[in-house]
């Protein structure tokens, strides 16, 4: 009863990202246990702890990237489990811990609010713990009709109604919460000519992507009544989000289609072009599933795909990067410094400078640790610069995109992969003020003086 | 006579900023005509008009990147016409513009003021005449000190005391302007166990790179009387760069060693070791020299040194990159970020939000511009993103290093490169304001909204 109660109150004066924190390595230590275990392998199957450790890492940042076969390592029970840490990891782990004691009644203190408003980057108090309820019933919603379809679909590719039902429950799990791990063994490459499985897993994809703020708003307009859907007005954020986010799709799509049009596009057919670069460019955004080895694709592609893997997907979304709305305040910075500092309206509305120069800080915060991560790899490792970038990108983005090189990198490459999973899908707003100390700003101000620059 | 009436009044109606592009673009097509002259080249050797304007650039921009051997393929004659070139772009067009009216005697008025102000970045009106003077006698000295000692020195090495004070001349301006090419045929290899050569060409590069603003003020400092002396205090401009540009030459240095010793550096002695990271350290500021084949390097010490060439000299210096102020103000500025925006003291002084805000804006767009140029690169050559990165970089930076690809890329490629260099040089924001058109500001506001960020 005292070892507890000192517990509880250790943590009781823990800041609430130092919760997170505790939150995120208890939920990787006991999904590591968990995929250790020998049940949760095939017979005579091994594996090395650091790729334990990738794995859960790698889960419970719905990132995908994988050191090892999930097809040729798990067992049927293995996936399960797989299935249930992604599912923890997609709608936070924060998320389900507070749901978890609305199922045992607790009322939500404003302390636990705070908690989950961090986590979910929420400007609101209000309405927190309906939101946590809300997004529960949004993303089991979709799983399941994504379940429904996919299994029902596969009936035609497996032997048996129970096969073919458990690839569409992975399969939607993977896709919704942007998991993009496979049972298949190589991702969605057996359905590359089925553009049915491609369009439906884009949808999922989408939605796990675009942020649960969005799709929240747009639920509260599909079920508003008429005289208030009148009035309804989206938020600036999912405008601005949502805008960006398919922007990026179209534009990607464009770039991808002509970067390998003479190269690997060359003997396809417009539909398969299509559709490859769709694809592919859809899950840049954090999906991580791919209907093709995207180390076939030229280098060209491969860079331009590791910036848009960068950019990541919308925030309070199973995705990581910097964020939609982190690149789009970006461009909206650079352009209102070009005009002089004028500022830019957009949808009728002007941005905080508060919130451009935060979003700068993100942008470049990310770039400076995805360049020295980049680096480190290309001294320990003996591979070259655009496989390194496009896995870290892919770690930070937490895509789980590979050109392949993953299971052939040494531990401490996989340590650091692991750190960019973790910083790509906590942010880098909650990764900086882990060391953000609470010191008084001081009172008074030294003399400025100008400085020339470039 | 009308002719040139007219000609002088549609030059009256430019901005300063069209102004100086003007006069670049002039340099560059006069320098194209003088490096295209038959008395230029060796006996039957042609060069490809490309490659004339890519020397022309390369040479006004202090860069030192090339195509062509400049050994192998200028005469004696052209080789003069190439270091006339190289001051004219060190000391800037038009600071030798103004030098030249100044010499037939016509008093420079507020326009033409204005004009070296923009180019040379200073925030002050005043003695902008007399600190053109300055540079001038400034550099021609440190050059001439540089041609005795290297010609002397020479003596060993050429049969002719003509020749010896021949490459001296050469050796002076193409270090002191940062110029970065040579007449050798392999840079400053042939001198890679000869560290008094080496220890000179450091001291010349650093005098071209660190900004002439700097030199001046040590000049004051030194010819101050004692009195006045006690009471001198350098500028934070000063006080900053210098910090900042020394802090990078000792841990690059460093840097370089650590990720080459157990590859290039593993067979070689512990003073070679020294050397060779010191000079490519310091000519990543800008100079462009080298006293190894860089492309002998490990991957991860290219793509190092291709974050300091981004980086770049100091602003109002012979080099170019982002600059060594905007680095430091961008590092400042997620400091302050990192500290909840309470406000960073540098030497007693804090800076400008509105400096802060230039700096992070000047490294976002060189960024863009960098990574695009890359991208389009990567389309079109079959070379590696190492080699592409650092090509790019170095003529950002107008570094001039290469790995050796220079020769072999498409003419679209040497054009991209010719951009890089000229933005390199005149700087990113003088850049910016090219395309800034003077619209008036808007006379009210629009609602504020949050936006939710990463
Ligand atoms: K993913
Ligand atoms: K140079």
């Amino acid at each position: 009863m005292f070892f507890s109660k000192s517990i509880f109150h250790w943590i009781h004066k823990l800041s609430p990202v130092q919760l997170i924190l505790l939150f995120y390595f208890i939920a990787v230590l006991l999904s590591s246990m968990v995929l250790a275990l020998p049940v949760a392998h095939q017979d005579g199957v091994d594996i090395p702890l650091i790729d334990v450790l990738f794995t859960a890492v790698s889960a419970i940042s719905v990132t995908g990237l994988s050191s090892i076969s999930i097809a040729d390592t798990f067992s049927t029970t293995g996936i399960v489990f797989l299935a249930v840490i992604l599912q923890l990891g997609g709608v936070g782990v924060m998320a389900i811990g507070t749901s978890i004691w609305l199922l045992i009644g607790k009322k939500i203190g404003l302390r636990e609010r705070r908690l989950i408003q961090t986590d979910q980057n929420q400007t609101s108090f209000e309405g927190m713990v309906r939101l946590i309820k809300q997004i529960l019933l949004v993303i089991l919603t979709i799983e399941f009709i994504g379940f429904l379809i996919l299994g029902t679909h596969f009936l035609q590719y497996y032997s048996t109604a129970k096969e073919a039902y458990f690839h569409g429950f992975f399969a939607a799990i993977s896709a919704t919460t942007n998991g993009g791990f496979d049972i298949t063994g190589q991702s969605l490459i057996p359905y590359k000519n089925d553009y049915f499985v491609q369009f439906i897993n884009m949808l999922l994809i989408i939605f796990g992507a675009i942020g649960y703020p969005v799709l929240l708003e747009v639920k509260h307009f599909l079920f508003a009544k008429q005289e208030e859907r009148k009035h309804f007005r989206f938020t600036l954020f999912t405008k601005v989000t949502t805008l960006t986010f398919f922007v990026l799709i179209v534009v990607g799509t464009i770039f991808i289609m002509l970067m390998d049009f003479s190269k690997f596009f060359a003997d396809k057919s417009w539909h398969e072009i299509l559709f490859y670069s769709l694809f592919q460019s859809v899950t840049t955004r954090s999906g991580g599933l791919a209907t093709m080895d995207v180390g076939e694709l030229s280098v060209s592609n491969q860079f331009f795909m590791s910036l848009l893997m960068f950019i990541g997907a919308s925030p309070s979304s199973a995705g990581g990067g910097i964020r939609t709305t982190t690149f789009a305040l970006v461009i909206i910075f650079i352009i209102t410094f070009a005009r002089g500092g004028q500022s830019i309206r957009i949808f009728g509305r002007e941005v905080y400078n508060e919130d451009l120069l935060k979003a700068v800080t993100v942008a470049f915060m990310a770039g400076i640790i995805l360049i020295s991560a980049v680096l480190l790899m290309l001294v320990i490792e003996p591979i070259s610069l655009i496989a390194l970038l496009f896995e870290a990108t892919s770690a930070f983005g937490t895509v789980g995109l590979s050109t392949g090189i993953t299971g052939d990198l040494s531990s401490l490459s996989k340590i650091i992969l692991m750190i960019l999973m973790f910083i790509g899908r906590v942010g880098i707003i909650t990764f900086l003020l882990i060391f953000n100390t609470n010191k008084k700003s001081g009172k008074y101000h030294y003399p400025k003086e100008k400085i020339i620059i470039g």
